[in-house]
């Protein structure tokens, strides 16, 4: 069998794993106030061009999520966020349960349009019952997208504009930031992503680590008690230098981009062979998410040698499915997969 | 330098960590889903004898307090306490943040008396407002406390008794639990606590694995739906095998046990030396964490070459430190810091 | 200037407000624990025909959704409504506040639609990933709803139909319930909507109190601690027989079915005027709101004499308008607002 | 029968009820946008003596210090407040269901001590665990206290000082505002509460209205998102100028003042009276509330005739009792109680 469901199906990246096993029995203060999570937490500001900027390392991407919409938020602002982001799809009202409405926004491929943030508020503050609706407070975006889509430069810019326009802060989920900045054709690198967001997260857990999204606050002072609220959050490490170990593995000499890069290589390699022999993609993404329209028929006969997910319900005679590549991924598996269709 | 500050300080016991590599390249599906995570919740039913419970496996204490105390509790009731409990101290307010509130109780050692929760219940039902209080809606207790002490068998079959009257669940945290159940004096076993309470769960962050926490929940059906509960908390683990895979490590064999007596035997010789030297005990300990009344000097001459806590703020001339023992610590660790003496 | 905003711009209807004039310098206990409660809520069991109904009486509307929603979700559900549902879209985020997601469904004039119900349900159970989505919970509708619309007997006995299957209970926004009782075309009884719901309110604000609302719970036991929810709430009236004066004048001699049908008669006048007039109506509101497509220069010259709101923004050259009859209003003032046309 | 079980037991005071009926018909827009409420605010900044403050009208209580609370802090802070205050006690834990802790100080007749307060900080912020722990972000006391106590002038300076000190603000609940203002022996002005704390409010339901209470933000920009929070907490009334015409009937020509001043003689009265036929008061109160310890013997003659609440638990021959006096008690009425003894 080979496995094609997700991005977290296995461990470690070899070169993060033996990082924690050789650190293991070392002796460190909890907390993440060890010299591991200092040390990744600069490798992260130098990568970002930000010497300011705060960086706090939590354990998934919905805690994560939950934890800075709820630092971010006064209590009567909601969160701006596509109909399809994963806050509000995907997260169990992890956002409500903090008491924040998720308010939805057109999506194309999961993306959010400039123009729709700016006529959201626009239409919100020129209702004279404005008051007794949830102000928008913040826009939260994913790059990439849950469909694989990834923005532009200029995408990015203009969407960073009506946020600082509006006084609203810009939150990027990148839990495969990676596979955004290593995407074909895409023109948007880390230094943008921190220059344009006032907070983003870059992804461990779907990137190599066993674990571990690295918060970036953009500005300092933005989210001034972070920390209480991470640890009220339940979203405290107790042995916190285990994030620090794997970011540092991560970003000390390009690893993140080296997995980045291979794993997107071959999900490229996947589509190219999907198309060549006539079968069409359901979204056309550039990242290691692919989706493809096929026959019921090929289905079943692939799922005999592979695991892949549905995307949606089973069609009639066609349905769409969702291959991901990952840093196990290997060339064989895909021209095996190749072969199979 | 040697190391009494807590038992989070290293990674995982080299048994749990040699399981995590030997399996890391392979693929499972996520979310606890695998074959790891059943087979790991198999071992612990077995050895609670409860065939029919369900095992759930979190990340840490603080998000698990939260929520299975947000699972428990309808929305008009509180948690009852000791005073000192973690949940009520430590968690930065992680119980109020869903919502409620944590009802104190009295403590000794960090334990309560269940005549204090049955008064408790008693005066607030005949308290004519008692629709505008806060009902006592469940039990919390620690295993052993916060100060290392341990209930009896027979105070937790008068908890668990006063509890069931009340018909209000009983919920152990046993972060710690290992280091109790291996004390000196201890008549308490696993299926007890099994047995006594409605949910409680089995520390692994402080006893052997890199995090993890085995929620037991005693009786099928008290909690329904606790998973996406656990997904809204934030709590669920991308790769949840890693929970399954230490789990498993340390349940297959009695690794659990072996850490547990170790680590309280070491403490016991800390206590030994300490004593023996003529100073005195804050709290009279069998667990891994113990506590002495020690002159200032002594503790500034201690910490040139040892690293531990003080509890509490420093007193005049004499104050409380804490030293505790883990899976890392060696008899000569504490023979060398009985020699600092 | 004759007044069309809304239907709660005056104090109480004369007849309520000689009765709590009357009783003014009575003493009774506090919190609806009273007589005059008591009564009220007999009266309302009585015209419901449930004799084991609970009532309740709260302040305001948004107070009684959030309370009565929180009381039947549990953590992990929320709460499907129409997107144009009060609670979604005018209750300031009230409903999240409380922990909860609005899960939305299409909407027709503001009415749900069964199938839609069922198709939510069916779509939501048979997603593989519905433990990490918020489950729905309970169904909230409102009759008449935000736009005036009725539904039909056989559309409410559907959708209660559809919510007794999934195991949810229906919950009825009746902030304006008597004039959908006494529209035209409307073949609903209170006691249907007291056997088809399982909780419902009874609008008082709205419909001749000074403020109020009746929370009728059909079945015995399905909100077994409402009180201290109210109390949590902050929704518990200290003078609590000041609610219960007032409805039991409403629902003493069917002085709640004049007001709602002397309203509804003089929004059929004013309805009729402008479509005599050749003006469009904008929805087919055949209760006490009229909502009308008006040229922007008719608008301007009503204004001059007539207070009213705009229904969303200003139109190019025709923009839509709302109109509502309340218990003050005159057949004169509806003959002045036709006669400015 | 004579009632002395609280101040809230009856409806308004004739003059405010008066007002209520003679504006009845009048139509105006709700929520408190009215001239009415304008009104009544700027006689409340006169009274101040702060021009420049924002003054909200809320129903209730409960839902007013939740709503203040819920707008002064931030997710990681909690509340410090006396044990006995009513928020830690008696409001169904409506501070915790908005997210946010009690934080409890020792107490003295219901007050706390301006060094009390500062330990606690100092403590806190001394504690190297503090992120772990919830932040004291405001003090809650109440003015009178639920005991009847009042802060001298010095010791609410002292308060604010320390509360200034710290950064944090104060809050005072003035549900019982009047008969602290009118005690004997009070040296503190409503000037003083205003100039001294951050946000206060000033009670009506106990005070002679229907229901209200007026919040005084005292500096603007404070709370400035406010009114969307009062609408999330359901604590909008849509007929507002309820609340103004109320409030403007006790502001116009110190109504207000006589009803407390006539209200704490009265107290005065009874409290003379049984002092002189000897028995002890349970609280030195100055103010409305009037604490015994009678022979349960006396107690249950009195019962006979009169009607009033025990404080606490029945005592084996000697229990405490409450008397309150209000707007309706006449001087008739205590001296037949007083009678009785």
């Amino acid at each position: 069998m080979i496995y094609f469901d997700s991005d977290y199906m296995a461990g470690a990246h070899p070169d993060v794993m033996r990082r924690l096993v050789e650190t293991n029995a070392e002796q460190t203060v909890g907390y993440g106030c060890d010299g591991y999570t200092a040390h990744a937490a600069e490798l992260i500001r130098n990568a970002c061009g930000l010497p300011d900027a705060k960086v706090h390392f939590l354990v998934g991407g919905t805690q994560t999520n939950a934890t800075v919409i709820d630092g971010l938020l006064s209590r009567h602002e909601g969160v701006l966020a596509a109909e399809s982001g994963h806050i509000n799809v995907h997260e169990a009202g992890a956002i409500e349960a903090t008491g924040h409405k998720v308010l939805t926004l057109p999506q194309k491929e999961g993306k959010v349009a400039a123009e729709d943030v700016r006529k959201y508020i626009r239409d919100f503050y020129s209702d004279d019952t404005y008051e007794h609706m949830v102000a928008p407070g913040m826009l939260y975006i994913s790059f990439p997208t849950e469909y694989g889509a990834i923005y532009s430069l200029s995408e990015l810019e203009a969407l960073s504009e009506v946020c600082h326009e509006a006084g609203i802060p810009l939150f990027i989920d990148g839990a495969r930031l990676g596979y955004g900045l290593a995407a074909k054709g895409n023109d948007v690198t880390l230094k943008d992503i921190a220059r344009l967001s006032d907070v983003f997260y870059i992804g461990g857990t779907k990137v190599g680590a066993l674990f571990g999204e690295a918060v970036v606050v953009t500005r300092p002072g933005l989210l001034p008690h972070f920390t209480p609220l991470v640890k009220q959050h339940g979203a405290m490490l107790a042995k916190g230098r285990l994030l620090g170990v794997q970011f540092a593995a991560l970003f000390e000499d390009g690893l993140y981009e080296r997995i980045s890069q291979n794993t997107v290589r071959l999900a490229e390699k996947l589509k190219d062979g999907f198309t060549a022999k006539g079968y069409e993609t359901a979204v056309d993404s550039p990242t290691n998410q692919q989706f493809f329209r096929l026959p019921n028929e090929v289905i079943d006969r692939l799922k005999e040698n592979a695991s892949f997910e549905m995307w949606g319900p089973r069609g009639e005679t066609v349905s769409t499915v969702r291959f991901v590549t990952g840093w196990t991924t290997t060339d064989e598996e895909v021209e095996m997969l190749i072969g199979l269709l």
